[in-house]
Protein backbone atom coordinates (compact mmCIF):
# COMPACT_ATOMS: atom_id res chain seq x y z
CA UNK A 1 0.00 0.00 0.00
CA UNK A 2 1.29 3.87 -0.66
CA UNK A 3 2.33 5.74 2.03
CA UNK A 4 0.60 8.68 0.38
CA UNK A 5 -2.60 6.87 0.23
CA UNK A 6 -2.69 5.39 3.41
CA UNK A 7 -1.68 9.51 4.89
CA UNK A 8 -4.69 10.24 3.44
CA UNK A 9 -6.93 7.15 4.05
CA UNK A 10 -6.35 7.81 8.20
CA UNK A 11 -6.48 11.74 7.70
CA UNK A 12 -10.22 11.19 6.66
CA UNK A 13 -11.03 8.81 9.45
CA UNK A 14 -9.36 10.37 12.70
CA UNK A 15 -9.59 13.54 14.32
CA UNK A 16 -6.93 16.12 14.12
CA UNK A 17 -5.31 15.54 16.85
CA UNK A 18 -4.98 11.48 16.62
CA UNK A 19 -3.77 12.40 12.79
CA UNK A 20 -1.24 14.96 14.42
CA UNK A 21 -0.38 12.07 16.61
CA UNK A 22 -0.06 9.60 13.99
CA UNK A 23 2.33 11.80 12.17
CA UNK A 24 4.32 11.77 14.89
CA UNK A 25 4.10 8.49 15.86
CA UNK A 26 5.51 7.91 11.95
CA UNK A 27 8.67 10.23 12.44
CA UNK A 28 9.53 8.76 15.52
CA UNK A 29 9.55 5.19 13.93
CA UNK A 30 11.54 6.27 10.63
CA UNK A 31 14.16 7.58 12.75
CA UNK A 32 13.66 4.14 15.10
CA UNK A 33 14.01 2.33 11.95
CA UNK A 34 16.73 3.70 10.93
CA UNK A 35 18.51 2.95 14.02
CA UNK A 36 17.75 -0.44 14.78
CA UNK A 37 18.09 -1.69 10.71
CA UNK A 38 14.02 -2.01 10.15
CA UNK A 39 12.56 -1.25 6.67
CA UNK A 40 11.83 2.27 7.06
CA UNK A 41 9.24 2.56 4.58
CA UNK A 42 7.47 -0.46 6.75
CA UNK A 43 8.41 1.61 9.91
CA UNK A 44 6.17 4.75 8.28
CA UNK A 45 3.22 2.41 7.07
CA UNK A 46 2.46 1.13 9.68
CA UNK A 47 3.20 3.55 12.30
CA UNK A 48 0.28 5.75 9.85
CA UNK A 49 -2.30 2.64 9.87
CA UNK A 50 -1.63 2.09 13.56
CA UNK A 51 -4.67 4.08 14.69
CA UNK A 52 -6.71 3.71 12.01
CA UNK A 53 -9.80 2.09 14.21
CA UNK A 54 -8.86 4.45 16.97
CA UNK A 55 -12.07 6.82 16.55
CA UNK A 56 -14.38 3.62 15.70
CA UNK A 57 -17.78 4.09 17.61
CA UNK A 58 -17.68 1.39 20.74
CA UNK A 59 -20.21 -0.58 19.36
CA UNK A 60 -18.65 -0.80 15.65
CA UNK A 61 -15.28 -2.01 17.44
CA UNK A 62 -17.25 -4.80 19.28
CA UNK A 63 -19.14 -6.20 16.28
CA UNK A 64 -15.86 -6.10 13.97
CA UNK A 65 -13.86 -7.96 16.78
CA UNK A 66 -16.97 -10.90 16.30
CA UNK A 67 -17.21 -10.35 12.76
CA UNK A 68 -13.10 -10.88 12.06
CA UNK A 69 -13.08 -13.89 14.78
CA UNK A 70 -10.76 -11.97 16.81
CA UNK A 71 -10.25 -13.63 20.39
CA UNK A 72 -13.86 -12.34 22.34
CA UNK A 73 -11.13 -12.64 25.56
CA UNK A 74 -10.63 -8.87 24.43
CA UNK A 75 -14.37 -7.74 25.01
CA UNK A 76 -13.81 -8.16 29.14
CA UNK A 77 -11.05 -5.91 28.68
CA UNK A 78 -11.07 -2.17 28.29
CA UNK A 79 -12.54 -1.24 25.04
CA UNK A 80 -8.78 1.21 25.00
CA UNK A 81 -7.55 -2.30 23.92
CA UNK A 82 -9.81 -3.38 20.77
CA UNK A 83 -8.45 -1.07 18.29
CA UNK A 84 -5.00 -2.32 17.36
CA UNK A 85 -6.75 -5.73 16.51
CA UNK A 86 -9.19 -4.60 14.83
CA UNK A 87 -7.61 -1.84 12.78
CA UNK A 88 -5.47 -4.64 11.98
CA UNK A 89 -8.24 -6.87 10.29
CA UNK A 90 -9.13 -3.80 8.43
CA UNK A 91 -6.12 -2.83 6.87
CA UNK A 92 -5.74 -6.41 5.74
CA UNK A 93 -9.44 -7.40 4.46
CA UNK A 94 -10.28 -4.01 3.01
CA UNK A 95 -6.79 -1.87 1.91
CA UNK A 96 -4.98 -5.51 1.05
CA UNK A 97 -1.90 -5.01 3.54
CA UNK A 98 0.00 -8.66 3.74
CA UNK A 99 2.96 -7.84 5.22
CA UNK A 100 2.61 -9.97 8.58
CA UNK A 101 5.08 -7.64 10.12
CA UNK A 102 3.59 -4.63 9.80
CA UNK A 103 -0.28 -6.30 10.88
CA UNK A 104 1.35 -7.79 13.44
CA UNK A 105 2.67 -4.29 14.38
CA UNK A 106 -0.63 -2.87 14.31
CA UNK A 107 -2.13 -5.51 16.07
CA UNK A 108 0.13 -5.51 19.27
CA UNK A 109 0.81 -1.56 19.54
CA UNK A 110 -1.40 -1.29 22.53
CA UNK A 111 -0.96 -4.25 24.85
CA UNK A 112 2.36 -5.76 23.23
CA UNK A 113 3.30 -9.22 23.64
CA UNK A 114 5.93 -11.63 24.48
CA UNK A 115 8.36 -12.43 21.19
CA UNK A 116 7.40 -9.75 19.56
CA UNK A 117 9.46 -8.95 16.43
CA UNK A 118 11.64 -5.67 15.74
CA UNK A 119 8.87 -3.70 13.79
CA UNK A 120 6.26 -3.77 16.29
CA UNK A 121 8.98 -3.23 18.77
CA UNK A 122 9.49 0.02 17.02
CA UNK A 123 6.09 1.00 16.60
CA UNK A 124 4.75 0.10 20.26
CA UNK A 125 8.03 2.48 21.23
CA UNK A 126 7.36 4.88 18.90
CA UNK A 127 3.80 5.35 20.31
CA UNK A 128 5.20 5.85 23.28
CA UNK A 129 7.30 8.49 23.19
CA UNK A 130 6.62 10.43 20.44
CA UNK A 131 6.75 14.08 21.05
CA UNK A 132 3.19 14.48 22.36
CA UNK A 133 3.50 12.37 25.10
CA UNK A 134 4.45 13.96 28.55
CA UNK A 135 3.72 11.66 30.95
CA UNK A 136 6.12 10.79 34.35
CA UNK A 137 8.44 8.27 32.91
CA UNK A 138 8.68 9.00 29.25
CA UNK A 139 11.91 11.24 29.38
CA UNK A 140 13.63 8.18 30.38
CA UNK A 141 12.42 6.18 27.82
CA UNK A 142 13.59 8.15 25.10
CA UNK A 143 16.97 8.47 26.48
CA UNK A 144 16.85 4.77 26.80
CA UNK A 145 15.45 3.72 23.40
CA UNK A 146 18.98 5.88 21.93
CA UNK A 147 20.94 3.09 23.66
CA UNK A 148 18.51 -0.41 23.89
CA UNK A 149 15.16 -0.88 21.81
CA UNK A 150 14.49 -3.98 24.47
CA UNK A 151 15.36 -2.02 27.95
CA UNK A 152 13.13 1.09 26.49
CA UNK A 153 10.39 -1.11 26.36
CA UNK A 154 11.07 -3.16 28.98
CA UNK A 155 10.53 0.48 30.90
CA UNK A 156 7.20 1.17 28.96
CA UNK A 157 5.73 -1.74 30.16
CA UNK A 158 6.96 -1.13 33.75
CA UNK A 159 5.07 2.23 33.55
CA UNK A 160 2.09 0.95 32.10
CA UNK A 161 1.50 -1.86 34.37
CA UNK A 162 1.93 0.43 37.31
CA UNK A 163 0.19 3.06 35.85
CA UNK A 164 -2.82 0.54 35.60
CA UNK A 165 -2.51 -0.91 38.74
CA UNK A 166 -2.70 2.39 40.51
CA UNK A 167 -5.83 3.15 38.49
CA UNK A 168 -6.85 -0.74 40.00
CA UNK A 169 -8.21 -1.74 36.75
CA UNK A 170 -7.16 -5.15 34.88
CA UNK A 171 -4.05 -5.98 32.73
CA UNK A 172 -4.27 -7.49 29.45
CA UNK A 173 -2.77 -10.89 29.66
CA UNK A 174 -0.05 -10.20 26.53
CA UNK A 175 1.05 -6.83 28.24
CA UNK A 176 1.90 -9.04 31.47
CA UNK A 177 3.67 -11.99 29.42
CA UNK A 178 5.45 -9.34 27.47
CA UNK A 179 6.62 -7.54 30.73
CA UNK A 180 8.04 -11.16 32.06
CA UNK A 181 9.52 -12.20 29.15
CA UNK A 182 11.68 -8.92 28.57
CA UNK A 183 12.30 -9.06 32.31
CA UNK A 184 13.54 -12.86 32.08
CA UNK A 185 15.77 -11.90 29.07
CA UNK A 186 17.42 -9.30 31.11
CA UNK A 187 17.90 -10.99 34.00
CA UNK A 188 19.69 -13.41 31.48
CA UNK A 189 17.57 -16.30 32.53
CA UNK B 1 -3.39 -33.89 61.87
CA UNK B 2 -3.80 -32.75 65.50
CA UNK B 3 -2.19 -29.26 65.68
CA UNK B 4 -0.57 -29.34 68.63
CA UNK B 5 1.80 -32.42 66.73
CA UNK B 6 1.90 -29.97 63.78
CA UNK B 7 3.65 -26.97 65.86
CA UNK B 8 6.36 -29.23 67.16
CA UNK B 9 7.14 -30.78 63.61
CA UNK B 10 7.79 -26.94 62.50
CA UNK B 11 9.12 -25.74 65.34
CA UNK B 12 11.82 -28.39 64.79
CA UNK B 13 12.77 -27.45 61.26
CA UNK B 14 12.07 -23.73 61.20
CA UNK B 15 14.35 -20.90 62.13
CA UNK B 16 13.17 -19.03 65.75
CA UNK B 17 11.70 -15.75 63.61
CA UNK B 18 10.16 -18.28 60.87
CA UNK B 19 8.15 -20.08 63.54
CA UNK B 20 7.09 -16.88 65.88
CA UNK B 21 5.96 -15.31 62.46
CA UNK B 22 4.28 -18.56 61.86
CA UNK B 23 2.33 -18.41 65.29
CA UNK B 24 1.26 -15.25 64.48
CA UNK B 25 -0.12 -16.09 60.99
CA UNK B 26 -1.89 -18.86 62.53
CA UNK B 27 -3.43 -16.05 65.79
CA UNK B 28 -4.25 -14.31 62.72
CA UNK B 29 -6.19 -16.72 60.72
CA UNK B 30 -7.85 -17.95 63.70
CA UNK B 31 -9.28 -14.50 64.06
CA UNK B 32 -10.12 -14.38 60.52
CA UNK B 33 -11.90 -17.68 59.98
CA UNK B 34 -14.02 -16.89 62.83
CA UNK B 35 -14.91 -13.44 61.34
CA UNK B 36 -15.79 -15.18 57.99
CA UNK B 37 -17.40 -18.35 58.83
CA UNK B 38 -14.45 -20.39 58.13
CA UNK B 39 -13.16 -23.72 59.92
CA UNK B 40 -11.24 -22.12 63.15
CA UNK B 41 -9.45 -25.54 63.78
CA UNK B 42 -8.67 -26.14 59.88
CA UNK B 43 -7.55 -22.50 59.57
CA UNK B 44 -4.61 -22.73 62.51
CA UNK B 45 -3.84 -25.89 61.26
CA UNK B 46 -3.06 -24.57 57.76
CA UNK B 47 -1.23 -21.87 59.04
CA UNK B 48 1.01 -23.51 61.29
CA UNK B 49 1.93 -26.04 58.47
CA UNK B 50 1.87 -23.24 55.85
CA UNK B 51 5.81 -21.84 55.80
CA UNK B 52 7.05 -25.99 56.62
CA UNK B 53 9.21 -26.12 53.06
CA UNK B 54 10.18 -22.36 53.75
CA UNK B 55 13.70 -23.25 55.23
CA UNK B 56 14.46 -25.83 52.93
CA UNK B 57 18.41 -25.36 50.76
CA UNK B 58 16.82 -24.54 47.75
CA UNK B 59 18.30 -27.78 46.09
CA UNK B 60 16.45 -29.78 48.08
CA UNK B 61 13.38 -27.20 47.23
CA UNK B 62 14.65 -27.79 43.80
CA UNK B 63 14.81 -31.81 43.86
CA UNK B 64 11.37 -31.78 45.75
CA UNK B 65 9.31 -29.94 42.31
CA UNK B 66 10.35 -32.57 40.05
CA UNK B 67 10.13 -35.62 42.72
CA UNK B 68 6.61 -34.47 43.27
CA UNK B 69 5.86 -33.37 39.46
CA UNK B 70 5.17 -29.78 40.48
CA UNK B 71 5.05 -27.80 37.28
CA UNK B 72 8.47 -26.98 36.07
CA UNK B 73 7.50 -23.69 35.50
CA UNK B 74 7.89 -22.64 39.20
CA UNK B 75 12.06 -23.45 38.57
CA UNK B 76 12.37 -20.11 36.07
CA UNK B 77 10.24 -18.07 38.68
CA UNK B 78 11.83 -16.24 42.04
CA UNK B 79 12.93 -19.12 44.69
CA UNK B 80 10.97 -17.81 47.17
CA UNK B 81 7.57 -18.78 45.17
CA UNK B 82 9.26 -22.40 45.75
CA UNK B 83 8.39 -23.32 48.87
CA UNK B 84 4.28 -23.07 49.09
CA UNK B 85 3.87 -26.19 46.69
CA UNK B 86 6.79 -28.11 47.72
CA UNK B 87 5.33 -27.35 51.56
CA UNK B 88 1.67 -28.61 50.70
CA UNK B 89 3.12 -31.40 48.85
CA UNK B 90 4.99 -32.91 51.91
CA UNK B 91 2.42 -32.07 54.53
CA UNK B 92 -0.16 -34.81 52.22
CA UNK B 93 2.97 -37.08 51.60
CA UNK B 94 4.62 -37.56 54.84
CA UNK B 95 2.20 -36.28 57.47
CA UNK B 96 -1.38 -37.55 55.66
CA UNK B 97 -2.92 -34.47 55.41
CA UNK B 98 -5.90 -35.09 52.66
CA UNK B 99 -7.96 -31.86 53.17
CA UNK B 100 -8.03 -30.22 50.28
CA UNK B 101 -8.89 -26.89 51.25
CA UNK B 102 -5.66 -27.22 53.65
CA UNK B 103 -3.47 -28.04 51.02
CA UNK B 104 -4.65 -25.56 48.78
CA UNK B 105 -4.36 -22.66 51.53
CA UNK B 106 -0.60 -24.12 51.93
CA UNK B 107 0.37 -24.41 47.99
CA UNK B 108 -1.05 -20.77 47.28
CA UNK B 109 -0.22 -18.54 50.27
CA UNK B 110 2.70 -16.92 48.40
CA UNK B 111 1.05 -16.47 44.59
CA UNK B 112 -2.58 -16.30 45.45
CA UNK B 113 -4.74 -17.78 42.56
CA UNK B 114 -8.07 -17.08 40.76
CA UNK B 115 -10.98 -18.63 42.74
CA UNK B 116 -9.05 -19.17 45.86
CA UNK B 117 -11.73 -20.69 48.35
CA UNK B 118 -12.18 -18.68 51.51
CA UNK B 119 -9.48 -20.81 53.79
CA UNK B 120 -6.76 -19.97 50.84
CA UNK B 121 -7.97 -16.23 51.02
CA UNK B 122 -7.70 -16.36 54.91
CA UNK B 123 -4.20 -17.79 54.99
CA UNK B 124 -3.00 -15.49 52.02
CA UNK B 125 -3.97 -12.52 54.31
CA UNK B 126 -3.21 -13.90 57.46
CA UNK B 127 0.40 -14.53 56.29
CA UNK B 128 0.09 -10.66 54.58
CA UNK B 129 -1.07 -8.98 57.36
CA UNK B 130 0.22 -10.69 60.79
CA UNK B 131 1.54 -8.03 63.17
CA UNK B 132 5.20 -8.56 62.31
CA UNK B 133 4.46 -7.18 59.09
CA UNK B 134 5.65 -3.55 58.62
CA UNK B 135 6.14 -2.82 54.79
CA UNK B 136 4.00 0.02 53.37
CA UNK B 137 0.37 -0.28 52.94
CA UNK B 138 0.12 -2.98 55.44
CA UNK B 139 -1.78 -1.08 57.67
CA UNK B 140 -4.62 0.20 55.19
CA UNK B 141 -4.94 -3.81 53.95
CA UNK B 142 -5.47 -4.90 57.99
CA UNK B 143 -8.43 -2.31 58.04
CA UNK B 144 -10.13 -3.21 54.96
CA UNK B 145 -10.06 -7.08 55.88
CA UNK B 146 -12.28 -6.04 59.36
CA UNK B 147 -14.59 -5.10 56.34
CA UNK B 148 -14.05 -6.80 53.11
CA UNK B 149 -11.97 -10.27 53.13
CA UNK B 150 -11.74 -9.74 48.69
CA UNK B 151 -10.82 -6.23 48.73
CA UNK B 152 -7.99 -6.82 51.31
CA UNK B 153 -6.53 -9.29 48.79
CA UNK B 154 -7.40 -6.95 46.06
CA UNK B 155 -5.21 -4.67 47.64
CA UNK B 156 -2.48 -6.89 48.36
CA UNK B 157 -1.81 -8.51 45.36
CA UNK B 158 -1.90 -4.71 43.79
CA UNK B 159 0.78 -3.80 46.42
CA UNK B 160 2.88 -6.89 45.39
CA UNK B 161 2.82 -6.76 41.97
CA UNK B 162 3.93 -3.24 42.20
CA UNK B 163 6.41 -4.20 44.73
CA UNK B 164 7.86 -6.80 41.81
CA UNK B 165 7.75 -4.20 39.26
CA UNK B 166 9.51 -1.21 41.25
CA UNK B 167 12.07 -4.12 41.57
CA UNK B 168 12.08 -5.07 38.11
CA UNK B 169 11.68 -8.81 38.62
CA UNK B 170 9.19 -11.31 37.07
CA UNK B 171 5.64 -11.89 38.33
CA UNK B 172 4.36 -15.34 38.58
CA UNK B 173 1.32 -15.90 36.41
CA UNK B 174 -1.18 -17.40 38.81
CA UNK B 175 -0.95 -13.84 41.09
CA UNK B 176 -0.88 -11.34 37.86
CA UNK B 177 -4.33 -13.61 37.51
CA UNK B 178 -5.79 -13.42 40.84
CA UNK B 179 -5.21 -9.67 40.81
CA UNK B 180 -7.20 -9.49 37.25
CA UNK B 181 -9.74 -11.72 38.76
CA UNK B 182 -10.31 -9.63 42.08
CA UNK B 183 -10.33 -6.59 40.00
CA UNK B 184 -13.26 -7.98 37.84
CA UNK B 185 -15.35 -8.87 40.31
CA UNK B 186 -15.06 -5.83 41.61
CA UNK B 187 -16.22 -4.13 38.90
CA UNK B 188 -18.96 -6.32 38.72
CA UNK B 189 -18.08 -7.58 35.45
Amino acid sequence: MDVNKARELVKSILSTSRYDHTIRVADTAEQLAKKYDVSQEKAVLAAILHDYAKCFPTDELKRLITYYQLPQQLLQFNKELWHGPVGAMIVQDKFGVTDQEILNAIYYHTTARENMGKLEKIIFIADYIEPGRSFPGVEEVREKVQINLDLAIQMALRNTIIYLLNKSVTIFPDTFYAYNAFMKNWEGD
